[in-house]
């Protein structure tokens, strides 16, 4: 059994998954890596399908998953991103998503004001429900009176257990986001759900705000923040404004778990930015970043400090790619990574 | 039949009502104005209903509705909010939520980069469908095994007609903004209506950008934005964001309009503000804003432009309540517009 299945995929995917694989090379940890590089767009279009039933059993048959980017414009209007990275999302149940977001270096922030650049939270985002269940359809389709629906489906079960995951990940306080006032039947349930796990944990501080006051408060007080627990669509939209907010999603990394089984995806927040790829010039940082998730998902705790501490000296440095400000290439960036280890 | 019809509603809603009231006086156009003051939280306490029949008629007889806020934390999770402001929207299908964001002095926007703090958009959010249908329920509520389902549904007749309204807003661009890759049946209808609406109105450059990627730009390049056209939630979302990025919601307003009939309900972005109502100190610049927009709505552009300039006069001279930096009440902050005329 390998210990990581690697999915490159599209666009700078196998550029950031090659930086990523060396890092975990240089560790020597001697850790088995099966690379699935044919799921991947070319083979979606020739295929109409581009992770089968036997690339499903080898990423099972290993420890985590590893992938570096998915989709490509002419697939855009298509169901590819969703049958690959939704498609292991529900495989392997990985309900959490965990993106912490922290400013890695003062000069990377956006903001203003030096008192509110210091952002250091996690969002906690429902992966496997919502209006990501995928469930809906469209009604006299293509016609004048075409009415589409997508259903938002919320569970006790789904809701419950990722409300436990994120009083299990917080420090100080959980922040629930929702938008109970308006979305009734899911923001009824969120909402009472929300109550019993507050009650299981005591300990931790509580928050409850609605997305449209989250947004701005992310904006406008970001040191606040701690854990921040959301549905599937509001988890993903807060979670690449954080990522603004600490200097792009060029330093945004992601893993998707399902704690009971212990089963984790790693994936950069960044997709596939078929703009800049093959030029050598995508920024690895997230995909480095992610690797030092999935090294600690995998109990090497030393060489994931390791490897933050290390893309922090780079960016503080100055040693990074163009979109940060520096000058290096992706492999430049990298070895700078690597010789800070 | 009344010029407006005023819902001042609760909290902090009377306050910058007054004040709104009180600008609308001072151009002496001899507007007849009825307000509904009965309609508001304690009435929904009492009677289980806070705008009857009788209250919506009177609505209906006059050619705009001006309302504060409604909400107040021991009505929070009932269907308070819903029963007022969405019945409002509805009943007289105020599809085009009209929300202009414009950062009205440098010193308050919250970004590092002189460069992209110009910010100067309108949100266009449909207002009548998607998230907010109000269709769906619970199944075996309060069960281990409990379902939520909230329908979100869209129509090729809401689409069609807000994205032409968003084109025939735009200055430069429409930027529409969606989760086509993962909601499957609402982004493909209107991945269609955009594509044929974009057919219809050839002079106006488009862009279309995911509401995640767009949460970020709205943050990396705000600058760049003109007309953003986006689902209810959606729509949402971005309009809090953005009114973050130019100073806050204290200067965020908003019409509700529907184009065919002509009518609108014109109100300021941000909610009663239960911890600082009755003090005197909410900022009413949003509401006078708002005044705004529904006297350009009446036919009165000089009255309506000359409110903007005074509005922004008394920034740039600091005459403000305190969350913009000032020391005024919201008295003295009105009375500082109305001198500024
Ligand atoms: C109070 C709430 C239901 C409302 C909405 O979401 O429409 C508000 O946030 C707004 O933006 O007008
Ligand atoms: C590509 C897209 C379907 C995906 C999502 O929305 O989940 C991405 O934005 C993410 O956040 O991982």
């Amino acid at each position: 059994m390998a210990a990581i299945s690697v999915i490159p995929g599209d666009g700078i995917g196998p550029e950031v998954v090659e930086s990523a694989l060396g890092l975990v090379d240089a560790f020597g940890l001697g850790l088995d890596v099966d690379v699935l590089d044919h799921v991947g767009a070319d083979r979606y279009r020739r295929e109409g399908v581009a992770l089968g039933e036997a690339d499903l059993a080898r990423v099972a048959a290993s420890g985590a998953v590893l992938l570096g980017a998915i989709g490509r414009p002419d697939l855009e209007h298509t169901g590819y991103v969703r049958d690959v990275l939704l498609e292991l999302r529900y495989a392997f149940d990985l309900y959490a998503n965990y993106r912490p977001v922290r400013l890695w270096h003062d000069r990377l922030s956006p903001l203003r004001d030096p008192a509110r650049r210091a952002l250091d939270c996690v969002i906690v985002r429902e992966n496997t429900e919502g209006l990501y269940s995928g469930i809906g359809g469209n009604l006299r389709a293509s016609s004048d009176h075409e009415v589409a629906v997508d259903a938002d489906v919320n569970t006790r079960h789904g809701v419950s257990r990722i409300l436990d995951f994120a009083f299990a990940t917080a420090r100080r306080e959980v922040c629930l986001v929702d938008k109970a006032n308006a979305v009734r039947a899911g923001g009824r349930l969120w909402q009472e759900c929300w109550r019993r796990a507050a009650e299981r944990h005591p300990g931790a501080a509580t928050r409850h705000l609605y997305v449209d006051a989250a947004a701005m408060k992310l904006v406008t007080e970001p040191e606040r923040f701690d854990v921040i627990v959301a549905s599937n669509s509001h988890g993903d939209i807060l979670s690449d404004l954080a990522a603004a907010l600490a200097g792009g999603i060029g330093l945004a990394p992601s893993a998707s778990l399902n704690p009971e089984s212990g089963f984790g995806m790693f994936e950069p927040v960044h997709g596939s930015a078929p703009d800049i790829a093959g030029r050598g010039v995508a920024n690895p940082f997230a995909c480095l970043l992610t690797a030092a998730l999935l090294l600690r998902h995998l109990g090497h705790d030393t060489e994931a400090a390791a490897t933050e501490a290390a893309v922090a000296g780079s960016i503080a440095a100055g040693r990074t790619t163009p979109d940060l400000g520096g000058t290096l290439s992706t492999r430049e960036a990298t070895r700078a990574v690597l010789a800070a280890l």
